[in-house]
């Protein structure tokens, strides 16, 4: 039987770009399913019924939710091209920092961008010096070349400059993160990156429609 | 240079006695380092200065942070005894449900039993309820043998019995949630598991001393 990937997701997703950059990176083909979030589909909720969100990924029909452990999965299955770590100790420091992400960045972020509390916005700015000091002189946050941390930051590296230019909160400059920034720019240059984000316009004016009445 | 394993803990944390388990399911030798969250430690903050929390583990001097990341750290180092299944589909499931134990049901655990709101009661009971029909019939969380589910829902197999009588909440039972109360006294039951959680009535002191002014 010829294998069989398909992705559950929204285009306007960071979390659902993680994973269609992570199938990239590793050269697997998939089929694109765009999911309605106003509407969710019946394969949507049977393929994720505790937390009904995008993205999941189907493997030969069987779903795997969550960004995070998506990412895990496919570098386990599919070898080549890896986006952890070989060294246990050092994909122990990249979980480590994209947990960080998800479970410090993310929530002050929201609260930043979508309630424009005063003090999400410094908590925020905060986090982002610790990932900067994190980040220090390397090219990538997985150092020669891009990784896991890389790929789950993308929510910093291109979503949040895209968010707060929508929702009027100035969080990441370039002169307050010099070093943030400069990683921005090799990312956002890196081709498989580059040609898997959604184009920027595209993004904004959705980030304009939906995220400035939160 | 022997090997050297340390870990910085508190005998009374869920998150500490995760890793310990784990430690003792491979049969590896460590140091227990027990730290005053009153008052961290140097070594606590040199080795965690990002999030400042136990438990650390202590690898050849190498530190690494958070019970979920150390748990994968373990596994991968260690290979005998493996508590993450083999199978990649299988450790997304596993991945996915210690997820769901931390980020949904710790949160409402500690709404229901620290603030003792109606709200979090009735979410934590939901919650239990999409734990009790995904153990379903099975012996443990793992299937067969203890995993890494398991391990990391110790937090409501012992835990949570103990908090809630040192606060006067209820939300497990054993009418309410038979299969898991079948689960933690197959779980209390394992010999690993049996000598090396702390004992019921020092932990129920404890919590009553602690967890009854949040």
């Amino acid at each position: 039987m010829a294998e069989q990937v398909k992705l559950l997701g929204h285009w306007a997703s960071a979390f659902n770009c993680r994973v269609e950059i992570a199938l990239k990176w590793k050269g697997i083909e998939y089929e694109f399913i765009q999911q309605d979030l106003q509407n969710k589909s019946p394969l949507l909720l049977k393929c994720n019924p505790i937390h009904k969100k995008i993205p999941v990924l189907l493997h030969n029909g069987k779903p795997i939710c969550e960004s995070l452990v998506i990412l895990e999965y496919i570098d386990e299955t599919w070898k080549g091209n890896p986006i952890f770590p070989e060294d246990p100790h050092e994909r122990a420091i990249a979980r480590f920092w994209a947990n960080f992400i998800d479970e410090k960045c993310l929530p002050a972020i929201k609260k930043a961008c979508f309630t424009k509390d005063d003090k999400g916005i410094e908590e925020t700015i905060e986090l982002l010096k610790t990932l900067e000091a994190q980040l220090n002189d390397k090219k990538f946050f997985g150092g020669d070349s891009v990784g896991l941390v890389d790929i789950v930051a993308n929510l910093i590296g291109y979503w949040l400059g895209v968010i707060q230019e929508a929702v009027g909160v100035e969080v990441l400059t370039k002169e307050k993160f010099p070093r943030l920034y400069k990683w921005i720019e090799e990312y956002v240059s890196c081709s498989v990156i580059k040609e898997h984000l959604p184009p920027r316009e595209k993004l904004l004016a959705f980030a304009k429609a939906n995220y400035n009445n939160q």
